[in-house]
């Protein structure tokens, strides 16, 4: 096996080499451009907002209080010092027991205290990235797969599949139904598979959904669970998103769902960190919740490989163990990320554009089909290459997360303050104003269905005939939340212009 | 492929199920005893004495004193809490820019400035655990092989093995030669892996080695960089111990061998990690150091799987850039370890338990092949759970390092106290006074053997020849650190009992 000839040995392996890390992703690619050129409102006011990047930094002043009440909670003040040695010795792969515990706690708060959970069951891991690789290497070998509904959060071609060897395929979702998940898309995938002989290990879903900022009903849940149970594979919850609902209906975890539903437990397993809910990206808290022993006990053996620092295990012990205080974040937190989303989006409906009716998340689904050329990914791709490349805002496209439909963008709105959201408003207006133009010189003679105003569902009907006639079909389905917009005016995007 | 009959399927993978994670290991089993029944010197005076687990507990002080003067350094002060949002928030798997200079800066002091360090060649990981994968992870398929000389660090099998599939092949050696590496024994072992069909795409090695304690001198390197390069495989340089390097012969690292030495850089890598050399195991701060750009581009991703907490680089970043602290800790972390090391091998010897002549580490290899009742690893392990359950002692069996022969066992002398050290140091005494004893009874006609009292070389030649007519063979054999020992007294082990 020795390497005879120069250079005809590779020296590096397949997944070092097979670029399936799934960096190459526009989603990836808008964060460079951002990188080369960020914002800042003095030294570069033209640069690029990032609008890319799920963060909240809603919440950060109430942490900064409480930690600045709490000297005793870090190893790094004098009234904590003399922790210091024993928490930067500790090393065990349990994870700090008090840190666990107030875990527990605090996934049982955020799910309102109708559920528990046990800090046993609690598997720490190097944020939600090393958690979601964690199960996947815990349930499934290489070559399995694993039905993931569509769209879906790009880095899980990374996180679930890059070292692991195993494989998504989607299940396909669509606006037609605001991208709900059925059991016939299920069940289409999985006879897909069967026919491609593939191996499906099991199911992961996102709730609340990232891109889509919307939560899983407990119909759709229970449905899930029936169709796992049924197969005996697994059903993953990727649920760091969980404290961001900010306003009905509320977020009904799996951990509820399993208590009303009967199933093999042992297929239940939940994904969560504190990077989204807490606003803690940088301290790499993730979680491996699994209700199936054999997953806790290996799991627990593969933290070794992305242990949380018992730096930040201490200091988050004492914060999460503070029970007013995590009742008032997570009151608090709700709040001001309703409040950003009603700005933002409101900005948006003034510009035009519309979003996936939302209740959660750090983002929008923002639904730019009317600006596309064509109803193709190509159009989205040259439309995302000029925001990014003229409007100057990072948002990531409907392609890099494997969305079906053309046209659909995620836009995050925690990540920045007020000032640059309106900045990043005023852009997204600009631009929609100067496309509307163009689009208004090109198509003159359709003039009339860009200043329609949607009054009512009658109206919509009455006018929906005349206004799919001249334009591409599956921009306004029947189904498009912009159709089924209840009881709500939708100003179409030149509206402004008259 | 559904599963038809109930419980026909393997719910979980094989990596979940095949038990490579290497924790049936006495190596581990040795931990729980200990964690079953801890000692405390005044809670559980008979408890276990943990001696399985190499941490640097001497060095806390230092920067203890360090944290107390600088509380900017911490993002829970109010003196750095302006920088908990932005610390918070930070989760680039680059690193913190000011952290990987600072590291470079670090590793370079350690090696006395005699190489520098580039920070863009700095990828994080998890600790050693999760820099030690992702090397592997970059430079193995899984079936591919990696030589390594035994002993060697047993959870080498989880974090090189267990999930990527690599195989790790012994390179053997012995006590005949101080355990050194020698080309013939690579040579066998890459020429066996031939015969099976293995490709072996790289050799790793632990310098300074544990479980020996013990330099891998400048021409051993040499040789293998020359023997890696002729092959075109890879050489893995486990530095970790680097700053625990007590007396002469000094360190060398590999970084300064690929100065003097002609070979493609492209195959030269270095694991880190700070949880040794500052006694930081709980920060998981790991280390990939590599001169191939491939892997440092690729490794750079998989950081995302185990990235150090922001809070914990933003201190680190600090500490480690303070020139003045850095130096005098250096100096003052190896003479605390060094007196250590003296009074735990007076103390052994003074029981008439010999070590391997070591410069480095934070453990001693310690020659109990004179306890053994026969030289099997069966004996070995009888003699360790006697050792366990009657000494309440966890020390590390070299089996569970791969050793070849039986009767080595690794004892961590930095993990406690001096108190503590006192009171192991005694157990061991008495230990082998009872053991003494007991083969004295056993072995009555033989008793003169036990009396025999080395003073110099020659006196050991004349002594030689009746010794080891009496004694099993390989228990003494020529070349044994023991019968070594120039210019130094052996005390034999039942010597006390005259």
């Amino acid at each position: 096996m020795e390497c005879k000839k120069k250079g005809s040995c590779q020296l590096l392996s397949k997944i070092a080499t097979n670029e399936q890390h799934g960096e190459n992703s526009s989603y990836f690619d808008g964060w460079k451009a951002y990188d080369n050129d960020p914002f800042h409102p003095i030294r570069n006011p033209n640069g690029v907002i990032q609008m890319g990047l799920a963060e909240n930094q809603l919440s950060f002043d109430m942490m900064e209080e409480w930690i600045r009440k709490h000297p005793k909670a870090s190893i790094c003040t004098s009234e904590g010092l003399n922790m210091f040695k024993y928490i930067a010795n500790f090393q065990d792969y349990h994870g700090w027991a008090d840190f666990k515990n107030a875990l527990a706690r605090f996934m049982g708060k955020i799910r309102g205290d109708r559920v528990s959970f046990d800090p046993d069951r609690i598997v720490l891991a190097g944020g939600a990235t090393g958690a979601s690789e964690i199960i996947m290497f815990c349930l499934a070998d290489s070559g399995d797969a694993f039905l993931v509904p569509t769209p879906y959060y790009p880095a899980f071609d990374r996180d679930l599949k890059w070292r692991t060897g195993v494989q998504l395929l989607p299940v396909i979702c669509n606006s037609s139904n605001n991208f709900m998940i059925t059991k016939e898309a299920l069940e289409e995938a999985y006879e897909n598979a069967q026919k491609s002989n593939i191996k499906v290990k099991g199911v992961i879903i996102a709730n609340p959904s990232n891109p889509l900022g919307t939560t899983v009903d407990k119909e759709t849940q229970k449905m899930l669970v029936n169709f796992i149970n049924d197969k005996q594979i697994h059903l993953v919850c990727d649920e760091i998103y969980s404290a961001t609902v900010f306003r009905r209906p509320n977020f009904v975890s799996i951990a509820e769902i399993i208590q009303e539903t009967e199933c093999n437990r042992d297929l239940i397993h939940i994904i969560y960190s504190l990077s989204k809910d807490m606003g803690l990206p940088g301290f790499r808290v993730g979680v491996v919740y699994s209700y199936n022993d054999g997953v806790v006990n290996c799991g627990r053996k593969m933290s070794s490989f992305g242990l949380v620092s018992s730096q930040t295990q201490h200091l988050l012990a004492s914060m999460l163990s503070d029970d007013e205080f995590i009742d008032e974040f997570l009151k608090e937190n709700a709040k001001r990320i309703a409040e950003r989303h009603f700005t933002f989006t409101k900005g948006l409906e003034e510009a035009g554009i519309k979003c996936l009716n939302s209740n959660a998340g750090l983002f929008c689904w923002m639904d730019l089909r009317p600006l596309l050329k064509e109803q193709t990914f190509d159009a989205e791709m040259e439309l995302w290459r000029q925001i990014i490349t003229d409007v100057k805002l990072n948002v990531s496209p409907g392609f890099s997360f494997h969305c079906v439909e053309p046209g659909w963008f995620r836009v995050c709105f925690a990540n920045m303050d007020r000032e640059t959201l309106d900045i990043a408003l005023k852009r997204i207006k600009n631009f929609v104003k100067g496309a509307g133009k163009k689009k208004e010189r090109k198509n003159s003679g359709k003039r009339i269905i860009f200043e329609l105003v949607f009054q009512n569902e009658e109206d919509v009907t009455m006018k929906k005939h005349e206004f799919t006639k001249s334009y591409h079909a599956n921009v306004m389905s029947p189904h498009s939340p912009i159709s089924q917009s209840q009881g709500q005016d939708l100003i179409m995007i030149i509206k402004h212009d008259h």
